[in-house]
């Protein structure tokens, strides 16, 4: 079912909602009140509880109920190894129960279904267990940006437009949207110094990424295609990659970021789906003259004529000091997805190349999406110049990294003419001194 | 139960054993002919069942019925979980079930109790359910040696010995003992290019670690004090963390390497317990004149005084035309878990001071351990010079890295006069052609 083919909804506040109009219908794990966990859909205001709704009979038919028993547990790894075509069948159908004059609509309040409302009680949850959790470096200006503060004459390393560059991340500390963020300790190299000093880093930064949610994957020893690619991506989501500049430097020779980012790694909780971003893809932006084209296991023409997204993503702090004040948040970042060199797909096959597993719910960080120009960057180490350019707030306070009390706000937003405006919700986190 | 305590066991296959006698009893998790996996431990030449064994009331009282309960299901993450407490008292159970003169030898046979024969149909799985794995660089001879073909004089990285380097690596590629190597397929810059090709690894090769289990973990936020370490240290095994060295010098700048170690990584199936190796421990080695002293969180008296082992670990190598000859193995390494610059209980406070959540089932490596001496070399770059010296083999071939049909296999071993010596059981993968 196109998005233009989708009008209205019945549930009045979904109707030109800022995230969630029934265009989009992401999907999430949520819990009222210390309750168990479970999975459920946000429409407007509303999180529609998909348990309760197949308790209800609302799911008869054989895909959407299938794909609708698989988010059971609490967790959405079974219904991210389904695939595309049960997300399609969930989606068509959640469109039926939802669309204004749906037939459907008494049969949803007459049945005990559940439409509960997103703000109050409930509380978001990791939407999978995430087994592996990789993060890429595929935003070009972030590298470039980063890469002019060490080698100014030469700033990308050779390797970066032959080589979709990751890592592996820690899994066990990524969390959802809301979660405090305590400042880490560890070992920094005071500058001028030749010994490293212990204490609470003072270099604390965001960045700003877009995650991406896997599903099916593949068999170890196997590859995925590039031209298979779209067929193990599961949905997408904010990923504020939180970074400790001080850490880092010390520590990430010659293995790479360690502690400096493993502390913990927020996540908007909404999976938005391939379906629902499908009117905001894009060509992938021509590369420059004189880069290299992809080696062939990187090339799709598909891929390249529609494999990158059109998504504006914003970063906004709010300081202790801003909020007694009621002043409005300050907008750190604005940027986009087409920034990313590699498209998703590029990244899908790049990692399973080699044989290595991919599972459903795997996770993947894009890498920070910085734009070439002020106010597009998405770290303060960018923004700031490593320090040396702090920023100046309404409240008239300086930053050059973040403070305790500090909240980093991530909001992502699609837009285009004749359709719907979708977004992902928000990812915030804020800072607590650390122990 | 001190080790000189224990004398013999009625398994008459268990005196004298290799790896397996009545002083080690390492846990693992088997499966027969096809059926569900289960737990048992290792005696001998026999697995002994302990789901078997609790039906059959083996373990009434309470620690040790509570132990093998967490055994239960196919992982010993609940098991993990428990502690040390826990384990020592199944440990305890365990030798008095099986010691020589047992008043319960005849009640283990008469109410079903089983001891399967460890070659015949046994499968060994993964012991756990691995959330995370980390992979150290504790090795300071094999960082010497490595850096030496970089950076012939001045081969440590500043932060060597502040900090216990490390890096998350991929959890969904481990397999046990047996798993067949596919060699990987990836980008490579052949010497002398600009231009990276794509194919199959031609230099692969196996790196000698220590394996970690961790258990119980901490929550995001808080820390284990390097005093409280041991306490989240659940066992030990060999790890063969196979390299494609082509593919990591093109990509491992500037995150790490990815996709050259992803492919797989190979453990030896026997949780080796910190109770059997504990006659095995040594003080940690005095660092060299003019080495620093460890900052205080990484410095413990006990730690320093018992916190190393005596590990001896040997690598050898048995080509396809060394099998159809009934050549022996030739042996690559003879080492030794002394050389790990840093001890166990360093590595886990580390990566627990940022507020990383350690989880039980995590899995660390130590990095390759090796010797100061030829001979003593923990991967074929140091023996063979990055290619540069080959090595010659009975069978009349030569080696630079691994062939197809090369098959690895780590072996570990712990000596100690006046105490029985206890051993790992084997890490064996065999290298297939690339798909």
């Amino acid at each position: 079912m196109t998005q233009t083919s989708i009008t209205r909804s019945w549930v009045a506040s979904a109707n030109g909602h800022a995230d969630f109009p029934l265009q989009n219908l992401p999907l999430g794990v949520f819990s009222v009140k210390g309750g168990a966990p479970r999975s459920g859909v946000a429409i407007g205001d509303h999180i529609f509880d998909l348990g309760a709704a197949l308790d209800a009979g609302l799911f008869d038919d054989g895909a959407a109920r299938t794909a609708v028993e698989a988010t059971r547990g609490g967790q959405l790894n079974a219904f991210f190894e389904l695939g595309r075509e049960a997300r399609v069948a969930l989606r068509e159908r959640l469109i039926e129960l939802f669309k204004e004059g749906s037939t459907l609509h008494g049969k949803i309040e007459a049945q005990g279904a559940k439409l509960l409302p997103l703000a109050a009680d409930c509380q978001m949850h990791l939407p999978a267990k995430i087994n592996d959790y990789t993060d890429f470096y595929v935003g070009i200006e972030h590298a470039q940006n980063v890469g002019k503060l060490f080698r100014p004459d030469n700033p990308l390393l050779p390797n970066y437009k032959y080589v979709p560059i990751g890592y592996h991340g820690r899994a066990s500390t990524i969390r959802p949207s809301g979660t405090d963020v305590r400042r880490p300790k560890g070992q920094t190299l005071p500058a001028g110094q030749t010994e490293p000093t212990f204490g609470p880093c003072t270099r604390l930064d965001y960045e700003l990424e877009l995650g991406i949610w896997i599903g099916p994957g593949n068999a170890m020893g196997d590859s995925i295609a590039i031209g298979d690619a779209a067929d193990h991506i599961a949905g997408f989501c904010l990923l504020n990659d939180w970074s400790a500049r001080d850490i880092q430097a010390w520590e990430y020779q010659p293995l790479g970021p360690f502690l400096s980012k493993s502390f913990i790694t927020s996540i908007s909780p909404w999976v938005v789906t391939a379906e629902a971003l499908e009117p905001f893809r894009r060509a992938q932006p021509a590369r420059p003259e004189g880069d290299p084209q992809p080696l062939p296991y990187l090339f799709d023409k598909r891929d390249q004529a529609a494999g990158a997204f059109d998504i504006e993503l914003e970063v906004l702090l709010l300081t202790e000091s801003m909020r007694e004040q009621n002043l409005p948040a300050h907008r750190l970042t604005l940027s986009n997805t087409q920034h990313m060199y590699w498209t998703v797909a590029q990244m899908v096959a790049h990692h399973s190349v080699n044989g290595c597993q991919l599972q459903a719910g795997d996770l993947f960080g894009s890498g920070t999406l910085s734009g070439p120009e002020s106010g597009q960057f998405g770290s303060l180490l960018e923004i700031t110049e490593g320090g040396k350019k702090p920023i100046e707030l309404a409240s008239g306070e300086v930053r050059k990294f973040l403070e305790d009390g500090d909240e980093i706000i991530l909001r992502g937003r699609c837009s285009r003419e004749g359709f719907a405006s979708i977004g992902f919700g928000e990812c915030r986190g804020k800072v607590l001194p650390a122990r």
